[in-house]
């Protein structure tokens, strides 16, 4: 294999003569081969390092400090990461010591390196373009990957909501869909009162847009970057004005509003902005692993269960049992909610562990993180296509169990007065017969009133009667 | 002892002659011996509930439900439980069965039975003012317990920001103190670049500042009632004017500006706010914990330790080592915050848990909350008294960090160029010497010009020196 | 208030004169006042301290260092703390920094003062017998406490253990008294398989033996002690006998077969049995919830839900829905088990805290600690009496189940062959027939011959049928 | 692209005409686009999958079941994948609902296919060798992908171990090459007492001892297996004979002492012992987390920092600090451990969440705990060669820091008495004098009497000196 020779701070090494990137990389591929996962599989993060490193470079250009032959070549670079290309030469593993200065020094060192053969150079000629001296120019890892997590966190939690809104469409839509279909709700496992189907489907579709709101506003503290911060936030090395420019510049390219952060050392060590947005991703995992557990719940049977809706079948459940179908679309999305949980627990304690002016665990927050909104953004879109949408009602069982039902007698209380009502529980109790036809024997309501008190609109909203 | 008898769905059963409480508290203890601990230990919990009762009176009142003498009684009572009588009456166990069903009754039975005297009669005359009939009009325990939740969280999470804001301003002033006194920065606990003692200390103040906002949003969420769900939030049973009335009443009481949940049946089922004011409060564990792991570090030593700050002596440290002082201050904060932290997860499990209409797990959310947020105050009032405002700093040592430092010479980049740079800082490693000296003795460098260099004011800001 | 004046590093101060505790307490109560909750709480570690304590006198009186009437009166004062008396003068909070130091203190100036008064003297007369030189000779915080928290810890297992087995025993009658109920085993909530309701009860009992094998393997750990460390685990200014012969007194006294660690540097610093014990103590809890899970699973309705089993009724559940009746038990069950799991996250934050030669959080780690296991028990308890007891069973309803099950056909499989099996399931589903009627319409078994395939003993265990 | 056409209960679907896997994989990866990782990324799942097929083979064809060319033809299918072929066949998401389901057909259709080649046949031709008839043979997915993960998980633990030995093997060299070396030990961040650094690297050498007899114990649970159980553990269409035969087949095949559960119910839906063995990997977790905290720490510096050892440089620190080295390879492996326990928590959680006869979450238990084992695994690998091989230590410095301590008076309590300590200590802080020349100033010990004192041999046991 061809080789070329790079130097840094401890010595001399070999590297690929075609790899774009360098004696950095390696030092750090070597030193952390602990997932097999590199980072190149978090397309948007390397995305952002090019949308950054453009950004910088052309605030360096507009402060004098880089010439306009090495800016361009950079940009020209950066442009080519961004259309998603050479993301192979990010070699890394995702989870890495050094506070993601690997993850830094690989982007330095590939963009270099193809800027170098936009001029004409070959790899490696870092005399003529080199990484920390022009590529990193008025940077450190300590902004420069804290911002390039924020961004990437930012486009995914974006990408997350937008499953999120199709998922909340399928599950109105069925409220839609079961408006007026009468079912027995229940309360600790036990039946409690009528409501509608439709009613159940709806408080799924609010739930999502709860979140979703909530979504957005921890989404919105990605927005606040630390560039320009440099090693501690201090700003030491860098000019004045090159976070005000360098913010100008990324906030152009990206189409979003950035801020810089009014303390910058604050802001280069803190990861309260993670551990919040990772509360909320935890917080969509309760709640969508809670709607699971009632689809499941509410499709359980087909003849032994509660059996009041039936998921659409997807493959075969069993390989000895003959016909048996599984919720298998809520088990997933179950599944990647205890995972979303788990991460918000690594991200916890990353975050705890950070010391003094930095916190040197974010790679782990960043894997967390990106796996906790890639997943939750696959398992709503299977849950929208493969679950929700081919959901049906069992509308004969359901309006059997309201009118089978002893809570049914709660509607009755206005108009029977609670003693009677109490005198119909008991026997319904007692003899296993039914509300409906003990109040007609009893004489105690006439079936056309009886009737019409049990129309579905009576039963499922205040009123009252008198 | 002197007892009454009271009847419920289960029978018969005596209660102590003079207890405020009735058969459903009895049966309540008996069944859910865990703590130990009983609900009177919140007392906030009581007054909330206290006020929805009242609220709740005057709306069925409004309605033409309630007899303005009745209502009266109700009124008195709750007002003496609002001033802190009678708490000892609340007996059931802060973990128990039942969604908070035990609680609302033992409410029910201590204002029916207060009320009761009120109006002349005795303990247990039901028939004249019923616990369930008049006290629990209108309401549920589906809508009663949350709100009453909602209500205690506020004011405790409203107490633990004013703790939080002293804190903030005692940081603060530490940063005012220190903002001369300038030292090493450390990122991965290796020395870095300068900066002020005052420029970390204002660190603390920010984050505090940061997860103040982060909590008042959360707050926000817990204005959102669900009084006028009854059941499971289709309002069965209530009138269709009592949701609006008792938000007014509950609103005007309180002083807080409540809303009624657009959507009932989510708003009863739903735990997503505690979740996310939960994870907020995660949030804070997190900052404060990681900001007493730096306290307790920067304050190591004294001699063989880093030794940059000096924490007030607060007790004697060891029996059998003569001197020795510990940390004792931070170190409770992070016990404190590491317990938050293990509440977030039981209350992530608890709201995972629920199903279907309703959350059958809320009063270990309510346990696991009331302590988050109560020792969290704590935890930040002892922090300010007994450790930050006592905190000195070693000024001759922290200058001579610097002084000593090999991490200066990044300052120097600008004037003396990145090669002379890395050569003075080879020199410094292989023979200990200082930076200053040897940029000095090798005429780099004019001794005014790099005491000038070396101001703080200069290392720990932007600058352009050219 | 009549005082006495103590002195200690940081100056003199004001005790109240009856005070059997000191200055040393003094200040700790002022310095954490978190919980509100003091180690009086937990009787057993204070009875654990005065093993200590007098093991440790009885060794000093050994290798003549503590003169034999000091070592009387200090032994006699441990023995009234054993006894259960002066617990009300632990006074610090179980939440507090300084690893134990203050309990440690707390203890030891409680048995200084009330063995100064069996000698006659005044309570502070620390001259004649001292806190410090006397009561804590030989001893360290950092070998004292964490030896206290393990017997307290060992105890508190060993009580559980016994709820567990009486939660066993209750699981075993019910699986023997339902062995020959038949009915539908489930699987993702599906329909599978016959079973017998006894099966899936003695599997509860099962798995608590399993879990009751794992708790006595933690909780031999806690044999291991450290006494003898003193400060890091050098045992400086212990005599070299003093280990020996301090663990051979405490055995004694506690009928305990105790080991002194081998290495006691490594065992002072290490929370590694405390992370262990707890990991399994969450894996109690995981096994209960998922127990309880199911026990509100299948006792479900009673008319819309799964209704195999009925759960005693132990209160009312609710005041607007008459007659209603709720799994209370089991619930207040499952939230035991949240917290369980939450403190498990507690005390791993708390161990990974640890640094160099102490874990300075070993307070929060028993606080979390002693109150799994306390709660634990009581929940195991009140499971036991007020709910698994009292379990029935719908028989008819159950085996009604399984006749009109599709599941059914597989145990036909073997006799029909797996297609005709198939048609006839798809025959089921289609016109919602039972498997028992269209096996018989098809003439595909006789009567006699497909009642004797599916008695219970041949559908619920392996057999070959050709 | 060629295809064929496989059927399944939801109807026909095109397969490419190479595929080894079939419909019921097609379906599985339509269903589960989550974590785009397929189970080829566990080499041991897969060879686990193989043994356990192979072993059900020999059990079925032993009796009469299962033809002798079929057999051999399925035989030598599993041969290969145990050879480690085929592996890119298993196509399905490491994250799956139905409870491995999936997981189980993929590695049916790949043996059914491949043992068709073998016999001649072309892929899909099932009616020759049926993937469930033949392949699945007396097996269900419940049976067959717990007893895989068990296999898996167990060789990978293994694994784990023998890196931890290797760890183990480092610190304990580094221990004996240090143990002259005197230095400071600390408690709570403080000067403490002395002990020699050996004593220190030993800790860490006993820590991973007692970690893996904990994981040795665990390890052990994983022999335990439910082959036989079928459906839900009953047995169902299994003969009577096979529990115990493929049982026998299976250790022998892979040499492992496997044991069928006694109660093959239980043993079904239980999760307890994965719970137990990611219980004890979050110990092991922690505890070399607190290690790599401690080396961190140790290695503090190298000027304004702790410094008492210096931790092999093995990369640039940073772009813009000349000369800074940080510490990567402990901040890799703590970030390994913060994932492990949050992997805990998804396991507990997934475990929590099973249901009645079956858990359908193990494939994220499955996921979550192969992260753990491999992860940590490859984190003590690089520990080890990176890090603590090359560690060296500061010893003039360290002996510097003991005779300059104010801690070392503690070793002459027994001397000169604990009054004239306690003034040296005094002196010592006031003047910030060392107690060596306090003593020496004060006559209290003659030179060569104090430096015998201060002897490491005698400073860092237990003495007894009169």
């Amino acid at each position: 294999m061809s080789t070329r020779i790079e130097h840094d701070l401890l010595g001399d090494r070999a590297v690929p003569a075609d790899a774009y990137w360098g004696v950095h990389t390696l030092r750090a591929v070597e030193n952390f081969p602990i997932t097999g996962q590199t980072i190149a599989s978090y397309g948007d993060l390397i995305i952002a390092l090019a949308y950054i490193k453009k950004a910088a470079a052309l605030a360096n250009r507009d402060l004098g400090l880089l010439d306009a032959r090495r800016t361009q070549a950079i940009v020209d670079a950066c442009d080519e990461l961004v259309d998603g290309k050479l993301h192979e030469q990010f070699v890394v593993d995702v989870i890495q010591g050094g506070a993601g200065t690997s993850t830094n020094m690989n982007a330095n060192e590939v963009i270099a390196n193809r800027a170098l053969e936009i001029l004409g150079h070959g790899k490696g000629e870092y005399d003529k373009l080199h990484p920390n001296e022009h590529v990193n120019m008025s940077q450190s890892t300590n902004d420069v990957y804290p911002t390039a997590l924020r961004l990437a966190t930012y486009w995914g939690v974006l990408r997350l909501q937008r499953t999120m809104f199709v998922l909340r469409e399928a599950f109105a839509a069925k409220a839609e869909e079961f408006k007026n279909v009468l079912k027995m709700g229940r309360t600790q496992l036990q039946d409690a009162v009528p409501m509608t189907l439709g009613q159940e489907f709806q408080t799924y579709a609010v739930m999502l847009g709860e979140d979703e709101q909530r979504l957005s506003e921890a989404r919105a503290l990605m927005l606040e970057i630390n560039l320009g911060a440099t090693a501690i936030g201090t700003g030491i090395t860098a000019h004045p004005d090159y976070a005000r420019l360098v913010c100008l510049h990324l906030s152009e390219l990206t189409g979003l509003k950035l801020l810089t952060a009014p303390n910058l050392i604050e802001a280069t060590q803190d990861c309260g902005a993670f551990v919040q947005l990772s509360g909320v991703l935890k917080r969509v995992a309760v709640k969508l692993s809670k709607t699971c557990n009632d689809l499941r719940l509410l499709s359980s049977g087909p003849r032994a269960g509660i059996g009041d809706i039936n998921l659409p079948a997807r493959q075969a459940g069993s390989s000895i049992m003959p016909g048996k179908v599984n919720p298998v679309i809520p088990e997933v999305v179950n599944q990647v909610a205890f995972e979303v949980i788990g991460n918000d627990m690594t991200i916890t304690m990353a975050a705890e562990g950070g010391q003094l002016q930095l916190n040197a665990f974010e790679p782990v927050i960043a894997y967390s993180m990106f796996r906790s909104v890639r997943h939750l953004a696959n398992a709503c879109s299977t849950l929208t296509e493969h679950c929700v949408k081919g959901i049906t009602a069992n509308e004969a069982k359901l309006r059997a169990d309201v009118l089978n039902s002893i809570g049914l007698v709660t509607a009755l209380n206005p108009i029977i007065g609670y003693a009677a009502a109490t005198a119909v529980a008991a026997e319904a109790h007692a003899t296993g017969g039914s509300v409906y036809d003990i109040v007609l024997e009893r004489g105690l309501m006439q079936r056309a009133q009886l009737d019409e008190a049990l129309q579905p609109e009576a039963l499922t909203q205040p009123r009252w009667l008198s």
